[in-house]
Order: structure tokens, then sequence, then C-alpha cells
């Protein structure tokens, strides 16, 4: 292609990394950092699972970035695709029609939850869960949303006021609506529950306490990742999800299941939520539904949401809502996951590498408090004592012990998600067995060398 | 490309125009709608000024979709930017760097007013307001945000509560520390003025009696678009935004130039605020800066606010902060803008064209009460009579008048941008004379027959 109109001065100019490090330190602004304090990995070249820094080392990707190549990186359909669309019609205003947005929509649809037939896109999840919940609270005439502690919901105000983590707390001054409860999470039980199904039990009457101390009638939605991803991965116990679902047709509210880094195979389903076979009255993705090539989002609404808004307007919308070229990705790599059966291969690498050795792991390894997962979604949470459970850093901080392990890893090759106490296990869905292993090997590694250094 | 991987089957028969459309009243939720009444045109081509509708007509794009086309559809630069991006490096995490980002923040910075140095990146422009509101929140430590009526800032829930328009109002449950003045519309004038210079002065009086009212100490930002956009093109009074910039300072207060629609050249200079050699604290963008093909926004920093991020964290990001694929797009509709002195052009074809053409067709159709405009950003405000200037149709709604322009402009050819009882004039930048002339021509024609009909 490059012949043909010549390649831009500026993007070959980019490949000099060190240069691209440069500018980025003089002009690039980071999400959620101190600036000064950013020193940022040059990535220069990505393929499958791997990614090269500048200094030419190949990193093992555990981290799908922020978990959304979940095809791995420069997969040759979705690469193709986007080029195709590229080449036929880059773009469209969101009121007119177009073939790639169509077709997107009927592929999600098509593996949604039963019912969930209509998609509204955006550009990604913060305001994916912005627009459900408007949808909800004007669908119900209420105003509060209840969602939980240990959450993460989006950078925009009200999505991060729903958000359950430190990140919400210097965002709080203008909080409205929005109030938190315990979901489950038997390790760090807020129910002194010692069994999975009393951490279920307990957790639902909890729930039902504060809607009932809420008051039911102002409350538009419960706002739920089906699996808590950045919070730690917490697969709820089998009923809790139903158990929601219940209380929310009992009083009227409307459930809310955030996919945006559970969904599209990433626990071994298309949507986590279909573990428990529970039917959400909207569900918002984005992420995997094209491996975040090109900025995507949406929210999945079903009749009842829907019906609202037939002669109603929706009073919400924004200039790249179902963006073709964002929309032509998401089409192809919901085919290729189709073709290669990638969901059914995340849920086999679950139960056949990362479940059997991640425990192994904990066998040897008293830094490893607990082991928790599904698909290719696992979290290791670390502790300096098994008995006290103390954790390794602090809620919402780092420690010495964990920056030695993530810097223990990557000297090894591996490139780790680490979240306060905790490394997450995320890697594309389309890794082999053998990388798989490779990367739990290496943690192996890496976990001994950090404890001898700082246990 | 296609050959090497194989065409992806759904986009092969999402060429299919009956199939996009059909699927589309299916599966898709329309921005702004009421659901039931949405018929969408299937845009099943686009080149340059022009897009092909299913039935094989060609129309004139004078909406440059939601302006933002800036380069135009299809151009041939930013096509093969986004191509050889995505055989590249399609996406990093926003932690890291890569070259794409690094020089579109370059790029941006450099064209920027003086000092804005800094590029936080985002989808779009809601965002990208909601993360200057927070910016400038945590930099003062104050909760308000004073907006103008008549303006649109985006479709999140702070973005809607700062916006002044009327899809403001079914958003406002949850409204906070956003408060509304009104700006200078001498057509309209909130302040009896009668001339250009008493509308500025007297705007510049309520501003500073808001200011005073609301108490100084409370107010983190003032947030303008430096041309309103869609609320109706009113360009400033010389003097009126270095006055809010004086006030500003003498307040504490932060000025937020909200860029997305005006930016990249649309007023005939880079940035619409560059026009009267105002600085402000923050600038959002969007649209433009990469013609729309792939999602981007942003906020550009000055060294200020900048500062206050430097070694206490920013509590906010997203997943797609940076997006290499957009900032590669960005890179090109720069480098395009800079080599075919497109910024000068739009300028020109402000002065040559359409201000003396609008004119023109002022004299000759009474429904014309005002023309407005500068660059290739040009509004007619439409009345049913001069004198008492009652609109053609109501604020925030349409009327037989309207419907029947549009309607009379499609059949000729051309795609018009409507808004109440305006029409916006806002082709791509790179549109020729004749093509504007052209437009001019058809609108003429449209206006004559629409009246005869309806007048
Ligand atoms: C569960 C969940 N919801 C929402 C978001 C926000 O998505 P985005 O960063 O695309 O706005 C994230 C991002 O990590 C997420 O994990
Ligand atoms: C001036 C202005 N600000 C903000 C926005 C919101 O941008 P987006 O739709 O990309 O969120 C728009 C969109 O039209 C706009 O015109």
């Amino acid at each position: 292609m490059s012949e043909d109109h010549g390649v831009s001065p500026g993007l070959r100019a980019a490949l000099d990394p060190e240069r691209a490090y440069e500018l980025d330190r003089r002009h690039v602004f980071h999400s959620w950092s101190a600036q000064a304090t950013v020193d940022p990995m040059v990535i220069t070249k990505a393929d499958g699972p791997y990614v090269w820094d500048r200094h030419g080392n190949r990193l093992l990707d555990f981290t799908s970035q922020l978990v959304f190549t979940n095809l791995g990186h420069q997969h040759p359909a979705v690469v193709g695709a986007i080029q195709e669309q590229a080449a036929t019609l880059c773009t469209v205003a969101p009121s007119h029609a177009n073939g790639a947005r169509s077709e997107a929509a009927r592929l999600i649809a098509k593996h949604a939850p039963d019912g969930l037939d209509r998609v509204f896109f955006t550009n990604g999840g913060a305001d994916a869960n912005e627009h459900a919940i408007r949808m909800a609270r004007l669908h119900t005439g209420r105003p509060k949303v209840l969602s939980r502690y240990r959450s993460y919901h989006g950078g925009t105000q009200l999505a991060l006021n729903a958000t359950g983590d430190p990140r919400r707390w210097p965002n709080d001054t203008a909080s409205t609506g929005t109030v938190h409860f315990f979901g489950p999470y038997r390790y760090r039980s807020a129910f002194s529950a010692s069994t999975e199904e009393e951490e279920c039990q307990r957790a639902l009457a909890h729930l039902e306490q504060v809607i009932a101390l809420e008051g039911p009638s102002t409350i538009a939605a419960i706002l739920l990742e089906s699996i808590p991803g950045t919070a730690g991965i917490m697969v709820p116990p089998p009923g809790y999800l139903a158990g929601v679902r219940e209380l929310c047709d009992r009083f009227g509210i409307l459930l809310i299941a955030d996919e945006v880094m559970s969904g599209f195979g990433r626990a071994g389903e298309w949507f986590a939520i279909q573990r428990d076979a529970v039917v959400p009255d909207l569900l918002t993705f984005a992420k995997g539904v094209n491996s975040g090539y090109v900025p995507l989002g949406g929210v999945l609404l079903g009749e009842a949401v829907y019906s609202t808004f037939a002669q109603r307007p929706y009073p919400g919308g924004l200039t790249y809502s179902g963006h073709p070229l964002a929309c032509a990705a998401a089409v192809a790599t919901i085919e290729t996951m189709e073709r290669d059966g990638v969901v059914a291969g995340a849920a086999e690498l679950g139960t056949e590498v990362f479940g059997p050795g991640l425990a192994e792991l904990a066998a040897h390894h008293e830094w490893i408090g607990e082991v928790r997962g599904t698909g290719v979604f696992w979290a290791l949470e670390l502790v300096t004592d098994r008995a006290s459970r103390e954790p390794l850093a602090p809620y919402g901080g780092t420690s010495p012990a964990m920056t030695e392990l993530v810097a223990a890893c990557q000297r090894r090759g591996l490139l780790p998600f680490a979240n306060a106490n905790r490394i997450h296990l995320v890697p594309p869905l389309t890794i082999t067995e053998e990388q798989a292993r490779t990367g739990i090997d290496i943690l192996d590694q890496a976990l001994t060398a950090a404890c001898a250094k700082l246990g």
C-alpha cells in the first residue's frame, strides 16, 4: 500500500524507539500516574503473545496489555479486516447505517445471553457503563445505582463514582446516586463466612439489607462485573448471580452486567454471566469485542429497556457510536473466535493448564495465599503470612516485594499484570499450552528469586 | 492484502446494503433517537466530499458526517497510515509508549496555542471534557464548572450536565456542580444589545456577575466552545474570549476551550481560539484531529495543570488512551494539513466562497434571518419572519418547513446539516471552490422550492 500514497514521514520517524521515548516524556500525559515518575516501556513490535521493548528484549505478554488483546497481537484476520475496511469506508456518522456496524451488532447479539438483541455502540468501557446507567435510570425513573466494593467500571465521572476501588476516592467530590455494597470474596470475607455457600448466602442477605435500607423504589440498577476483574478476579460462588437476579426481579431493579473485561471468552464462555445461566437487563462490553485493535465498547439491551426508547428518544449519544473501522475489527475477531473455537480453548486452558499449574505453584510458594480464576482469567493473591493473610502490598498500593517480583518476571522475559498484592495471569486466549506453561514457569522462578531477596 | 488471510465473510456480506439496513433495524440502537422511528441512510461508499446511499445516489456531504471528516472521505494518506500502522502494531496499553502516539502528541502540541505542550489522549470529545473538568477541579480544589447556554460538550453524565442544549434536560437528574451562563449571541441577544461591542461588554459583565454570585472560590473552570458549534456557530465578538481569559485570571478560574468541533482548521485556524490569540489552561479536541477515521480525542494541558500531576498521580485514565491506530491516523491527518495548506485553504474558502455566497443567498431568501461563520464553519439561521425573528423550527425541535428543506436538498444531491431552525454548512475543509459553490447553489434551489411549498 505504502507505494501508492507515500509513507507518513512522522510514522517513519516514529519507528525510532529512542525518539518515541523522548517525545513520550515530552508530550504524552499518562493515565493514573504522577507524570514525573513515568518511565514507560516502548513497545516496538508485537506478535501473538509477544511484545518487544526498545532494547530488543522479547516479553511473553501475560497482561494482554490491559486485558484486551484476546486474540494476541497482530492477528492477521483482524489486521486484514481493518485494512480492508479502511480501504472501503473508514467512517460514517452514527445516524447513518453501514454494513460493518450492522454485521458486528448481529454477531455480538448472536453470542449474548438470550434476549439481549440490541447493541448501542460506544468507544470503550466507561462510556458503555455511563450509558447503561442512564438507560436504567430513565427506564425505571429511579436515581440510584448499586455497585460493589472491589470493582472497576471506568474513568469518566459517573463510571468512577460507581467504581469500587481506590481510583474512586479522589473523584468522589461529585458522587451522585452511587451506593456500594460488599460482594462475595471468601478469602477476605466481609461476612465471616467459612464456606463458599455461606459466603454466597450472606452476601445475598447483605445485598437485600442494603436494598431495603437504601429504599428499593430509589434504586435503578445493580451494576456488577460478572467476575470482578482488576479488583481481583473473584469468581462468584454458584448461585450468587442468580440470587442477585432474583433480588432485582423482586424489587423492580435492573441488573447491569459489566463484561468489559470478563466478556468475549476471557472466562471460558462468550460472556462470564453465562457460566451461571443468568440474563441481565443490560450488559456492557469493550476490550475483547475486537481484541482492542480499534477503540470499541457498547451496551447490549434486552427488550424491556429497548421498548422504553422505541417511541421516546434516548437522550444520549456520541460521535463515534458504531464506528465502521472498529466494527470491522469486531466482525473479524468474532469470526475468528467462532472458527478457531477460541472460547472452548480458553475454557480448556483454564482446566488443563492454569488451574493445575497454579495450584502446583501455590504448593511451593508461601507467598501465594490463594489462587482464583477460570478460563484465561487468573489471580494469585500474595501474602506475607498465610495465617494472617497480610497482603504483600497494601490495598491500592505497592511494596518492594511486589516491585521486585515484577522486575524478576520481566528480567526472565515475562510481562506480568500486577495490582496491589496480586499477580493476574491474563494472556491472550490464543496462547498455546506450551506458552502458558512457560509463563507459569517464569513466574515460579521469579517468585523464588523475589522471595529469597525480600521474603 | 486480502489474499493473505481471506476476506472476512461477515464484511463481505456487509457489502449488501439491503442486509446492512435490515440488520441495522434489528440490532443497532441509535444515538439521540426514538428507535422505532429510525430510518437510516445506508452509506455504501464515500470519496472526498461525496457519499453514496443504497439506491446509488451520490450526495455532496455538507455535514462532514458529524463535522469530523475534515479531510473528506477516504483520504489516501490517512487510509495508508491506518493500513501501515495496522500492519505494524495495532495497539499497546496506555502505560507503555509507542512511536505513533509520541509523534501524534508532538504534532498536536506543535499547532496548539503556546504552552499547551502535553497531551492526554481519550477516545472522543465527551471523555476529553470529562477529564479536563476533573483536572481543573483537582488543580483548583474547587467544585463548580461554568459553561454557556447553547453549547454541547458530550454525551456522558458530567459532559451532558455541562452541555447547554436540550439534550441536557432529560439527564439533569444527576446534575452536580455545573452552572450555565449566557454567552454572546447578538441575533438573539440575552442582553438587549444592539451592537457587537455592546453584546461583548454586556456578556462579559453578565459572566462577571454570575462568577460573583456563584462565588469565585467555588468555581474550578469556565468550559467554553471557542466557537459554539452544534448550538449555532456563534462566532464570538472580538474581545470576548480575551475578556473571559481576564476574568479567569482575576478569580483563579481555569479556562477550558472545547475545540472538539472548532479545532483542526474548521474555523480557518488550527484552533479557533487562536483567532483571538487567547491561551486557555486546557483545550479539548477530537473529530478533526484525525478526520474521525479512528476514534480519538484528548486534552491539551498547559504547564500549570501539568505540574499539579507531576508528583501527585492523576486519578483518571482509560484503556485506549493514545491508541496507536488512532494516533497514526492523526499523524497522517496533521501532516496532510501541513503539506497541503489545509488551514489556510479553509480560511480562504470562508472569505472567498462561503462569506460572499451565503450573503448573496440571504439577499434572495426571506427565510434567512442571519448568516454566521468563518472558515468552513457556517450557519444559516432560518426564520418565518425577519422582523420578529420567529424561528422556522422551535428550539430543540423541528418543523415541516425544515423537514421539507432537508428533503429538497437531498433530492438535489446535497446532504445538509440541520439543527432546529438552522442549516449548518460544514463540508470537508478540502472541498474545492467549485464543489462549495455547487452546494450553495443546491441550497439556493432547495430554499426556493421549500419556501414555495411551505413558506
Ligand atoms: C470491568 C471494567 N469495566 C469498565 C472498564 C473501563 O473501560 P475503558 O477503560 O475502556 O473505559 C474496565 C477497564 O479496565 C473494566 O475492566
Ligand atoms: C463542541 C463539542 N464538544 C464535545 C463533543 C462530544 O464529542 P463526542 O461525541 O466525540 O463524545 C462534541 C460532539 O459533537 C462537540 O461538538
